[in-house]
């Protein structure tokens, strides 16, 4: 951590910032400039999070932090690509993971539909939500647990391994009694006591970046999961708010080769949810690819126009197939040496 | 709702939404403009999100909605203001009320120490927090609780009714024992199934708004309570999200009047958290009550260069004693026939 | 235009808007539902930014557009992608355009050396600045006529035609003498005055997007431009600015389907400046390709540690090579039928 | 400057980054923590943006600034308030200034009346504009030298001291020739080369923050502005562009203290274009005097309904009256010491 003090700080000052990083258990090292005194406090300072308290201090003009304030996620604690094994699917391998499937299991006739157009598109994995967060009380908030069996048996039918959202701590173990993967929501990303949760479980956990969470904070919500001793976490980049209103959010496409440079976790990108307006997935898929995505979640109905939830960003199952042979061979290009030493594939 | 039809969109697509808007339960009212056609669906559209779907349709181009899409919340649904009752004190009403103390309860001593504060200056309630939830899983996060037993002591010591902080749907019960106002933080404004549960409490609710929650959304989450059936519920703004730096959030002190018009559940306002730097909370509180905000939320700390959480932005107990005087000047100037009709003080 | 009356809205006060509308011109519609009387006031309402005064009116809740702001720019006015012939070049047809170069002129010798690295490449075209906009007014502001100078033997020697960036109206004729296309830069993308002056120009334009530009504020840019007479704009996505602060800007990649859909003219990315890091730089930049886009800017330059600016965002030649191939084989999966009719390249 | 090293940057790394700080005229100061080594570059990093090229060398993680980038803007320039005079008006002094009229000049009966009401309600000065910046090509641009005109037959008649935007470089001599104070726009607060005319003018300048600029940005411009030799700069928060789309913009209310504690210079507010609803304005209108704002810029139009520009957020003269007697009771209340010593208003 660095402090900078005022221009016209007092020595009294300075010798008291000094007193407080050493009672603290740190090394303070004072550094004179022209304008400016600065202080290093050197120690680990990642949950000292009161460290920051010294700014209140007087004669301090600013506190700078040095470390990224996760461990377990970074890249620095495991330098080789976290590989994520559901079933026979590798996540964070050589091959770009499709997730395919409705927003909401609706009925066993519309799951079963789609989850053999998942199929036959060559979807690695079938997703669908039985436990819905829907923004108005008066929309439909999901089947519940028939909705986790409809999943299960779609799952016997087609081999697909299941992704699908737990809402509350209270609820994954039943959950996870039918999912392969859980799935934590974009509203749900620092709700610490889901995290923690889900962080006891052993199943794979897809974590969806809030839209209004900095990568940072995204590597903090993992960390929380890391730390209850479950590690096999994939991000999820879907969309953040910005001021831009053309499209639902706007995809932070970026994110993806920032948080591969971060962390040893696999990226996935849900380009549906990102945009809102099916017209646009298609693109932004073949972009997620190209950027280095190890995976994509792409909503798909078989008849959109009667969805009960999103709709309007659902593929319909033959655009699903005409997307899966371009993405196939953009993956080709740009996934080579994924799944091994970081080094390989930057720079 | 309103279709707006594409410049060349063709007949039979015109007739396929308008089927539609029928087989749907509303009426179609179709006007054809110079350069565009576009279709009214009358109805009540609340909770009918699944018309949105039409966007999907061909021809197409684009949905507008007519209604808000909240209905207890709305000012509409019930025009006078909402004055909610704790104890003595009213929230809604001529008065505003100050909320002050400590973000967490550190220690039964601290505490104490800031409810004597909190008391001499003139505040109305004591908040502090049990449980916290914190970005960082290596971060304090709270007594538990024991901070809940602390906080009813205090309340006995002093009189103020206390404010805290529930995180999650099965403490809800164990938390309402001990305070009496339930906080729902910002980054759990819409985890509905906490919203579902203190809907079900008879204590109120002080709700705040997310760091990237639309005004819109804040009052679709008030809704969720209201529509479990609790009804007292105070909106707290407590700064969003910007691309600027300089305070750690953006104060959106224009959510005072737009939310005092569209509802009429009280509005507080959480200078603290908005800036994150304790002097500037001082203007910001004035600013909050010439606005017109009901209350405020104001952290105060006997000791903020060691508090456990938040201390830089935390006031000392003599600079709260001071700032009161100029809050209550100022409410003299602006609350006149507060709490009562809301045309009163409008226009 | 749409106008919704308030719910409680009188009988006179809906006559005084129906009155308004026509003494405007416009034909009023009246449709009263069941909770909102709403009234279409038909005819054209571009330019008629007045009409939304009729916000202020008693009764009125709100004013909704129907119509797009932009006419010339727009795709319905033309129907076939617009391809722009700078020479030999075509920006908008069947390839990806690369236009690369160093942020800055600084000299002879480094701009010699870049336009060669790019030529050897395979760049269509080399940018660089002459004229500077700087944050700071203590920054390196640029050569002025001397950098323009330079570019123009750069081209002799290369063969590549010039793009560089235009900072004032009153310099457009000095530049157009030297350039082979005008950029209109991200701070002057509202600089009207400068718009309107090189849309005298006969010179192609790069207009790029500004940080809080929304995408109907950019093509209302590029309509001033085009109401002046010059219909050749290119226009370039370089990032918006959000509350992420991992990348300088966000990439807002989704632009380009957006515009795609919105207009006919073609759409660059410039994956240097949007990110600020080069190690981001090719990831985005076949990003960018893979999602539809009809041209590249890449910052290039021969000795990034020593660049007078923006050097953290260049690639080296050698990088540029190699990201070169990568280009091309994504370009060759995705743009089938580009520069012809567009519902050849949507579906 | 502080230059962090990865974790596992080699010697030969370090040293090279040693050298090149001190070939470009710097100290450097090696700090070897447990998990970071640490340089500082002492000396004065501010002009020498190139310094942050360092970034792409080997080994470095993060380069961090120390010093704010402005100087003469600074508080640390000059630790007493700027007062800015305009014939008898103080800005920065003890009263709270307002600045009152029409955004545009319109004919010379609609300036008259409004140049009369402001003048009732004791506004200090009469804002109007001659030149109007349009995001649409198709609407009013102003009446140009013949609104000046009239605005000088204004300023006669009422004895109100005249402020309105200049657009261009080339306009300035043309503008100051009528006006006492020179507006430049929020589109144009990063326009460079009208910064640097400005800065050439001896009249005052209304710096306005443009809606995506950061407080360092637009003391930034302001920086440019004195570095041209005019040091009379009045800078005016006006609303930034955020995800919330209630209001127009969102007033950054808290920029006012930040400003005050960064920057000597009289800070002004326009709650008229923050939120683009006179509705809102009244309530605003009071935050900001309550916050600490030295001046209030309020659009006010005699017949608001058929304004060719903003009518909807334009206030009638008799609301403005109201206003005026609240802004005054708190402006007693809170500006105590305004125009002195920083010190004295602090804290």
């Amino acid at each position: 951590m660095i402090i900078v003090m005022k221009k016209n700080a007092e020595q009294g000052q300075l010798d008291d910032v000094v007193a407080w990083i050493e009672s603290s258990g740190y090394k303070a090292n004072v550094s004179k400039g022209v304008e400016r005194t600065i202080i290093g406090a050197i120690g680990d300072e990642r949950g000292k999070i009161k460290l920051k308290a010294v700014e209140t201090m007087r004669g301090v003009e600013k506190v700078m932090l040095i470390l990224q304030p996760y461990k377990l996620a970074s890249r620095e604690s495991r330098e080789d690509d976290t590989v994520i094994k559901v079933g026979e699917v590798e996540i964070g391998g050589p091959k770009c993971v499709v997730i395919a499937g409705p927003c909401a299991v609706e009925s066993e006739e519309q799951l079963m539909e789609a989850a053999y157009a998942a199929k036959k598109a060559g979807a690695s994995m079938l997703r669908g939500g039985a436990f819905k967060p829907r923004t108005s009380p008066y929309s439909f908030q999901g089947l519940g647990e028939e909705g986790l069996r409809i999943l299960a048996r779609a799952r016997e039918k087609t081999g697909l391994p299941i992704v699908t959202e737990v809402m509350r701590g209270s609820e994954v173990e039943l959950v996870e009694n039918y999912a392969d993967v859980l799935q934590v929501g974009a509203r749900n990303v620092q709700n610490f006591a889901l995290l923690k949760q889900v962080g006891l479980s052993r199943k794979p956990v897809l974590l969806k970046r809030g839209m209004m969470t900095t990568l940072e904070e995204l590597l903090m919500s993992a960390e929380y999961i890391m730390a209850s001793g479950n590690h096999q976490v994939m991000l999820c980049e879907r969309g953040i708010r910005t001021f831009e209103t053309a499209t639902r959010n706007t995809l932070d496409i970026s994110a993806v080769p920032v948080l591969k440079e971060k962390t040893h976790l696999p990226v996935i990108v849900d380009p549906s949810h990102a945009t809102g307006q099916w017209q646009f997935v298609r693109p932004l898929a073949k972009a997620a690819v190209a950027v280095g995505a190890d995976g994509l979640l792409i909503e798909m109905h078989p008849d959109p126009d009667h969805a009960l939830c999103d709709g309007s960003q659902s593929l319909k199952p033959e655009k699903l197939y005409k997307l899966m042979e371009e993405i196939e061979s953009i993956a080709k290009i740009v996934r080579k040496g994924y799944g091994q030493k970081h080094g390989l594939h930057q720079s």
